[in-house]
């Protein structure tokens, strides 16, 4: 199978996987639903699931648990999203190439939906017959709830918040990623992996290093493509580090080595899943899909 | 001991664990740990992890296993108050008798301290050594996630928003608060249960019974407190239902029937756990509470 077509069958079994665990619009209160489902459905680069799937691959997950994490994985992603671009945050219409929820909906109901979808994750992992067994489902959560919390992902938020503004530093702007992005990143990495035969110690830490590698390159690439793609593009609005003064990679490194480090993270990646020989091919296409993205 | 004691020792077993679970304001980000401290520590009626402590005796639960499991109850229900206080949903500023999250910190900070709440009650559930075996862990996350979820607390304030201004039957007034706070009551008791020995099929029904009432009385009473009681004794805005016209027991079937509804329920709950005999004497003595609470 090429990796177009790997790509193609993986995104389509996250879609139906994601289609499945979010309640119908059929079921009381129709209006949440019908909400979560727009902020989920039909849209998003899907990264974490991608990564997941590749991940279980490793340790031959089965294909109900890996979809189960994977569909846990993007709906705390999308939650953030959500909450992030309410007016007390980013305060932005746009993404996925759709109004944002609180601009199709209301505030209320995109609190409700980010707070939702967020418990709606931890549902899918405990799911009775979702092909984790009791250790997993637990460890799963483990590692979805320490990733998602202010130790990671929200901790992350609330950095970037207090950084507005502010010139950080370089290892300062590290920081903020590896909690805002990386954490979940590294979780889905890790998820997918303990999806499957527990996969030891020492493949966990390759995978970690595979994960940080990415997690950064994928900040990186946002920053430059923040930069140098337009809102069509993007999905979302461009321009939107400079116009609120966030630090970024291309603010602080500039441009061309922005260029330069996502492609060494690149390597960097590659370097880390070397152990795994050729049953690392997806995760090293993958690492190779975020350097090179263009939206 | 008497219920006085017992109450006094579980209130301080419950501060306690819950200022172990939380992230020091040593831990980075510093103040996003203090806001989650300040909506959670040092107040509130705690009538979830008393739920829990209680029916975790009902099966010999570890000392450990309760703590763990009340500590998430009332992350998820501090996490919902946060988010409810906010500008887009009920705009209060009183909570506890202290200025809520948004007021005291400002609204981005209260919808992190929210979300990272959530995760935290994930976290503390699975957390390695606290003294829940994966099938605990798995199963007691299960419980919260659907409980706090779209078809539990987030839906039941979703149905709460759509209904302000417009006249509720009483069915539709139950089911609102089945969701919106039964759920977790439910899952409190439940839980504790969960936390020991496999309490079996029949007596979970039994709690789901006693849930059920204890819940609505407690609605019941809410309803009943914010016409007669104040702001100071309540800790939080009096007359606010009146005031932004939304359906209560009250305003259904007036005062003196909200009363005998009360005790009603109260005399259910006892029904519930006859079966347990001795055994059951703290969550009788707890519906007791929830009947007769004057805030």
């Amino acid at each position: 199978m090429t990796f177009e077509q790997w790509m193609r069958a993986t995104l389509d079994r996250v879609e139906t996987a994601l289609e499945h665990t979010l309640p119908g619009t059929d079921v009381a209160p129709a209006r949440l639903h019908e909400a979560m489902r727009y902020a989920v459905l039909g849209g998003g680069k899907r990264v974490r699931p991608l990564l997941v799937h590749a991940a279980g691959e490793l340790t031959g997950a089965s294909a109900q648990a890996v979809e189960a994490a994977s569909a846990a994985l993007e709906m705390i992603h999308v939650y953030s999203l959500v909450h992030d671009d309410m007016p007390a945050m980013d305060d932005d219409a746009l993404r996925r190439g759709k109004p944002t929820v609180h601009i199709q909906y209301d505030e209320a109901t995109a609190l409700l939906v980010g707070d939702a979808l967020q418990s709606q994750a931890f549902v899918a992992l405990t799911a009775e017959g979702n092909g984790l067994n009791d250790a997993q489902q637990a460890a799963l959560v483990r590692e979805l709830a320490v990733a998602s919390g202010s130790l990671g992902m929200a901790g992350g938020q609330a950095i970037d918040l207090e950084s507005v503004g502010r010139k950080l530093s370089r290892p300062e702007l590290e920081t903020m990623h590896r909690k805002k992005t990386g954490a979940l990143l590294r979780a889905s990495v890790r998820m997918g992996a303990l999806a499957g035969a527990h996969p030891g110690a020492e493949a966990l830490a390759s995978l970690d290093q595979y994960a940080a590698a990415v997690g950064l390159a994928f900040q990186v690439v946002d920053d430059i493509l923040d930069v140098t793609a337009d809102s069509a593009t993007l999905g979302k609005t461009a321009g939107k580090d400079a116009q609120h003064d966030k630090p970024t990679y291309v603010s602080i490194i500039g441009l061309d080595a922005s260029r330069e480090l996502a492609v060494q993270l690149g390597r960097d990646a590659h370097a880390a899943i070397q152990p795994f020989g050729a049953r690392g091919q997806r995760l090293a296409e993958l690492a190779d899909l975020v350097v090179n993205r263009v939206n």
